[in-house]
């Protein structure tokens, strides 16, 4: 059985190209996680997710357990049939979708109870049960069960938060630990890192998760409505202290400046429904900034979306299809998002080239006109 | 430069199998074509369409002519390119739609004045104009413009409606024959047979087509709420006049039982919204009947749509991803549209072969448990 291995290609300054090895697949690193979230990359079929270059997906453990059920799900086969993407997937472990979706919860050392957002069903998580669930979907990376406090909040509750995340951390690895070998073989268990903004609750928590010691790190609790400065501060803060040898996931970052600036910083992975979310809402992310394709100026022009990109949307499609009113609304629904995911794993394509190839800077100037980018760094 | 041609292969009673030679592939008869309404068959790629097994699209002259207009489709470079999709298409001459969809129709023998039904715009159809819009998609298919009457009506109505449509059916013939050599190679133009249900009419009209010469005979005027007796006497009626060695289509049909029906009296084409339409609101076609997958029984089936069917839909997915409420509601939509269009081909290619190795009257009571089907023929 191939083992799950993070193999280190090159760095240029901070930031690194790889390739996360897996039983089912190699994941390039810097990745993109398009996010399938009840187990469909909304309106998209698996085929032209993979076609987008798409190495691995995200699945919901929160959406999941509620419907159809992970008991559901593992009796079907596995996430992986269920979805037909034989390929690697990473899943959260609801944590953050208990804070974001679901009314009533109350918070205890053993866990969380909730409300179902669908039906107001009694529900509860702790980091035993999103673990259990997570082996059930058959998820190659399980993401420990961790708080994420709402913000603004003071040092001191965030430090009382992350503490509580820190032990859930210790009580996910040993849950883990707990599947039968033929079940854990390949799987990983990455930890996530908690601390808000504060540079020394960020180191706390690294170092909390070290002496554990997960598979991979990520960090949790930015990109929830904090200044990209803020967020490019706190990576600063917190992914020096993260092992050099294993990967590191930034939880919920999509937007094309945001991953540039985190992969400057060293991150690996990212995660986030944007891409797939505006690009059925006829948004695109080009390198020339984003693109609202239902605007009249789109509708007799013949460019595809990313002059030179070869994904899918832009290889088979015009601009037009995706505006005439009508006629684009199915297409673009398809298009875009195609045009999206495209478009993010085509940057992380050159992203890689530029890193492998020591260019990364001159690679960040041309593609964001990244002065200021560059000066921040 | 390839013409346009039609082989027949194989009859068996009044069914026939054959294949349309076209310079942009050829069309496996009997024939099922799926509807790109507006330039797309909705929420599908055509990749997707294709894999099903289509050989050839619908597209609506009605409704590429108001949104995004047939000039506009032509500047950037016709409608297969537009939309992707480089085998044949059919388009039909908007004589449907005028009389469904607009409001304020005012008909001279000129031809028909009325409102787009999307703002009230003031637009114009004649034979000339309808042909003329269909060179502009670059059609491989034209059909005439005709007078779709509103049913129920008198044989004195049908009888001045159809004469109408005749003389269209003239000028569209000559308006087809003013396309440049160029753009008319390997087209084709149908005439439609109207006349509702009376026999002498269809007669009438049928000779008066034939008079004027076409490249194939379509069957206008059924499927619009007779009874499926009814549609199957005008049959009777119509075909045994239409020439023999060119292809008939059945305009608007597209429900399993009604497209065999039709193929046991001599229909080789068949064209219907309704596959992808239910399709998207979860309904499914089997040989077993129509399914509603949002049915909680479907919860836990892994069974595919259809025992044996090897269409994409059925390959890849079970019958559970298809009904867990969200979960099922995207990929509802791309797969038991996929469904549909895969089961329809597929229940085509088995007819095909029943008609080949004369075994139709066999398949169809195996098919359809089709004794009295089959006493009616």
């Amino acid at each position: 059985m191939k083992e799950f291995r993070f193999e280190l290609l090159a760095s240029d300054g901070a930031a690194r190209t790889g390739v996360i090895h897996t039983p089912r697949g190699d994941i390039r690193t810097p990745a993109f996680m398009p996010v399938g979230t009840a187990a469909t990359v909304k309106a998209m079929l698996p085929q032209s997710v993979r076609e987008t270059g798409a190495d691995i997906l995200l699945g919901n453990t929160y959406h999941l357990m509620l419907r159809p059920g992970a008991e559901r799900v593992a009796r079907l086969g596995g996430l992986h049939k269920f979805m037909d993407w034989p390929r690697p997937i990473l899943t959260d472990s609801g944590g953050f979708q208990v804070m974001s979706l679901s009314a009533l919860r109350k918070i205890s050392e053993e866990g969380v109870k909730f409300q179902s957002h669908i039906d107001g069903h009694a529900e509860f998580l702790s980091p035993e049960r999103a673990m259990q669930i997570q082996r059930l979907l058959g998820s190659d990376i399980q993401m420990v069960f961790d708080e994420c406090p709402a913000l603004p909040a003071t040092h001191a509750q965030i430090e009382k938060s992350m503490s509580l995340s820190m032990r859930w951390a210790g009580r996910s690895k040993i849950a883990f630990g707990e599947q039968s070998d033929e079940e854990r073989a390949g799987r990983a268990c990455f930890g996530i890192v908690q601390g808000g903004t504060f540079a020394d609750l960020r180191l706390r928590s690294a170092e909390a998760l070290k002496e554990i010691g997960f598979d991979g790190y990520a960090v949790g609790g930015l990109a929830v409505g904090e200044a990209q400065g803020a967020m490019f501060e706190t990576l600063e803060a917190t992914v020096p202290h993260l092992p050099h040898t294993q990967p590191r996931y930034l939880m919920g970052v999509g937007k094309p400046d945001d991953i540039v600036g985190a992969v400057l910083r060293g991150i690996d992975m990212f995660d986030c429904v944007l891409p797939t979310r505006s690009g059925r809402n006829g948004q695109a992310f080009t390198a020339q900034g984003a693109l609202n394709l239902k605007n009249a100026r789109f509708a007799d022009d013949e460019a595809p979306l990313e002059a030179g990109c070869g994904c899918p949307a832009c290889r088979q499609f015009s601009g037009p299809i995706c505006t005439c009113g009508e006629i684009g609304r199915n297409h673009r629904r398809n298009v875009t998002e195609l045009a999206q995911l495209g478009l993010l794993p085509a940057a992380h394509g050159d992203l890689r080239q530029a890193i492998a190839q020591s260019r990364l800077t001159d690679w960040v100037k041309d593609r964001l006109g990244g002065a200021q980018e560059m000066e921040d760094v």
